[in-house]
């Protein structure tokens, strides 16, 4: 007898596309997956030699009818032109009412087209992030799904059933329509970007004033994830600072090349802050620091040509406790811009964006888990409208009190000669966004000056030009 | 008898088109102006009133028949849809071989394709960016000219004659293919933002630390403008803290709103800057802080909301002397992060800049000249394929000796909650980029432990992958 059809389909059988599809079954929904290489498919039904509810294949009439209607199928496929090629492959053969899912860090505009094409069609469309690696997708990732409201019905059981839990509450919900999705990761991964540079910054500190060996590293990162910082960053910083070298038995991390790569999403978050002219400073320093780190042999060449101050030693535990709070700001302020950042766009393309949902499904799964979120996402249940995390009350306290330390911090790093640009654009942030009054007065001065560009007053409404230098 | 055909066209004739044509026709060039707009038209009349040489219209017609073939035909109208506009206005009536100049602020890809559209029916496209403001216009701008090189044999007598001179060289010069033109002058502005930015952070840190009148903080830009920081911006912010407001007899500066605007040319700097892969985050700090000064509301509650440190009060003289150090760095550093880009997108785009052309035709006329341009301008004499201008050998003792002071004033800064975020991006980006070795390793670390995003190691070639935790 034919087994009957199957819940879910999965195109793209790489690493996370396998673990995703194991995931599924694992929740008791069969599964079916597609790829056009004989070798993923081998390799899941190697993984999978134990489940009866998986099977996969490289024919896609093979696929598509394996599944039952309203089909939902998820791609797992590099972002860019290889998902409109997966969608052009099953489309001639998809129902009206199949759902799309797209899972992959695509771009937000090409979601709205690829919604609005698909949905001439009669086919639903989900840009859904997915945010965990390779262990998110098979143990529980957070998922950020946006679309259509209704078909969400469809895929909710399952996303609910294969994503992470927070204290048993599933890190996946409908987000908004059209891309919001995967807006809210693109925005994620900005957000991840920033704290993978903070994470740097302070390991970097540690290590150039107090001669901290990455054993002491380790007990470090380890203590600070049981306290404020708990989070999968700090977690996994720990975890690298053990790692041998299976040659060499040194330490793997100092044998590990100082350029640090991109994918884009957290280029793309910066760039589309500057569209949305919304400040995300630290999101766009940590970008420019990848690139930075990218210039070696430039690097080389210039640490030839300038000395650098001897770094003053201070007491160890001291710095650790200031490092310590220095990186509980900029977390802090790291979220604080990508949700603001979300809180605009949500206006601005509609998606009606519900901040606590989003603090909530981060909560677990994702990269940018931390006990942090549970607070943000407390704040947002509070007041939904606050632009800015800085705005809430039970966030004062909290960033008041590690201010002095960070002071401390950053104007050490300045006079010894040690980068913290994260960590300082962090700092300049907080005290300009706070800041009743800012010098940008003699901007306008200028910008009118050569331009006539106009400036408004402080005294009345309206708007003014002044002929400068003709007293 | 009929007047002969007129050497140049001018369509746009607000207040830029007008100054420029004037100009044009001081140098004995005749002129023929075309607008839409019977009042621009007469505006023009009026201003041209004892100049045989300049005429205008609204008769498109009756413009283009007025012109020497091949026609030199500049359009200075806001950059967007209106420059198409324009071009389909005036085409239907052309000849092959004739230049359309466009002379505004145009993004470097819409440059591109009208090149490319214009070519196919034999009219040559010149991208060319012009800076100095009104004033610029009447009586020297500098001009960044980029498209067929033959053809511009025909535009460089009026180039060359209008633009600004520095010690008798004219300000202009025929830059690249292409968009060379509009992309350098994308990112003069870019530095110009940066500029702007350090100025105020400036005079934003001497007024709260040692409560400097503005009468006080004109005489320090003034004497600042009679040596090594001498430039167009550090002038006329000394003018600016003398003007008086009309009404009030208070100083404007004081009655002017701390929201800075901006259109466009900043954020698409950087914007492409991420797209190359260049960091530029003092140009990026800077768009971000037009940003936060545009979002005075928030500023406003949130200053309610967190209390501040009180400033330290410095010696004045101490603390002048370090701003001048710092203003001084830090000017450095958004030319050298603005040139970085532009020798990168030189070979990314193929517009074979030479840039000590460029640094040349910014001595006089434009916005960001300076006496540090000609500095600049040898450094790029000596070695043309410098990456990067700190890496040039005459700039490393000019960059050495400020950064005691530099290290100094950032850490005032910090400790005294002054926001001072394109100062200290500037050191930031100078400690990060003179280092060997950054502590993105870890970054590699993790972003291989969560994503399988493999590494480079330091001790040998390869790509690298480690199953983190399993020892």
């Amino acid at each position: 007898m034919e087994h009957s059809k199957y819940d879910f389909g999965l195109v793209g059988l790489g690493v996370m596309g396998r673990n995703f599809i194991l995931n599924v079954a694992d929740n008791n929904f069969s599964a079916y997956g597609y790829d056009l290489s004989e070798a993923q498919v081998k390799a899941l039904e190697v993984e999978a030699v134990d489940k009866e509810n998986v099977k996969a294949t490289t024919n896609v009439e093979e696929f598509i009818h394996a599944l039952k209607t309203p089909r939902k199928i998820m791609l797992l496929v590099p972002a860019g032109k290889i998902v409109d090629h997966a969608i052009e492959n099953i489309l001639p053969l998809l129902d009206k009412g199949d759902i799309i899912i797209d899972g992959g860090n695509s771009f937000f505009t090409d979601t709205d087209r690829r919604e609005a094409y698909l949905k001439e069609k009669g086919i639903h469309f989900f840009g859904s992030g997915v945010s965990g690696g390779a262990e998110g997708a098979r143990k529980g990732p957070s998922i950020m799904p946006g679309g259509d409201k209704e078909a969400y019905a469809h895929v909710k059981p399952i996303f609910e059933a294969v994503s992470a839990k927070y204290k048993g509450e599933p890190c996946v919900a409908y987000l908004g329509p059209k891309s919001a999705g995967n807006y809210v990761k693109m925005v994620h991964n900005g957000i991840e970007y920033a704290m993978m540079q903070l994470t740097s910054e302070i390991y970097d500190l540690l290590k150039k004033s107090c001669d901290l060996t990455n054993k002491e590293l380790h007990q470090v990162y380890e203590t600070w994830n049981k306290g404020r910082l708990q989070s999968f960053l700090v977690e996994i910083t720990a975890e690298i600072f053990t790692q041998k070298d299976e040659l060499s038995d040194a330490d793997l991390v100092d044998m590990i090349m100082d350029k640090a790569k991109q994918k884009g999403t957290g280029k793309w978050t910066s760039q589309n802050a500057m569209d949305l002219g919304i400040p995300v400073p630290t999101i766009d320093m940590a970008v420019s620091m990848r690139e930075i780190s990218a210039l070696k042999d430039e690097r080389v060449q210039a640490d030839e040509l300038y000395s650098r101050p001897e770094v003053a030693h201070i007491a160890k535990e001291e710095l650790i406790a200031q490092a310590e709070q220095a990186l509980y700001f900029s977390f802090i302020i790291a979220y604080s811009q990508g949700l603001h950042q979300l809180s605009f766009a949500s206006k601005e393309y509609g998606y009606d964006l519900d901040m606590s949902t989003i603090a909530k499904i981060w909560r677990a799964g994702c990269i940018i888990r931390a006990g942090l979120l549970a607070d943000i996402a407390e704040a947002y249940t509070a007041d939904n409208s606050i632009p800015n995390l800085l705005l809430s009350p039970s966030f004062v306290p909290k960033v008041q009190d590690t201010l002095p330390a960070v002071r401390e911090v950053v104007a050490f790093a300045a006079k010894n000669g040690i980068p913290v640009p994260g960590l300082s654009s962090a700092l300049s942030y907080f005290d300009a966004y706070t800041s009743t009054k800012l010098p940008l007065n003699l901007i306008q001065a200028q910008r009118d000056h050569f331009g006539s560009h106009t400036y408004e007053r402080t005294d009345r409404d309206g708007i003014f030009h002044t002929e400068w230098g003709k007293k």
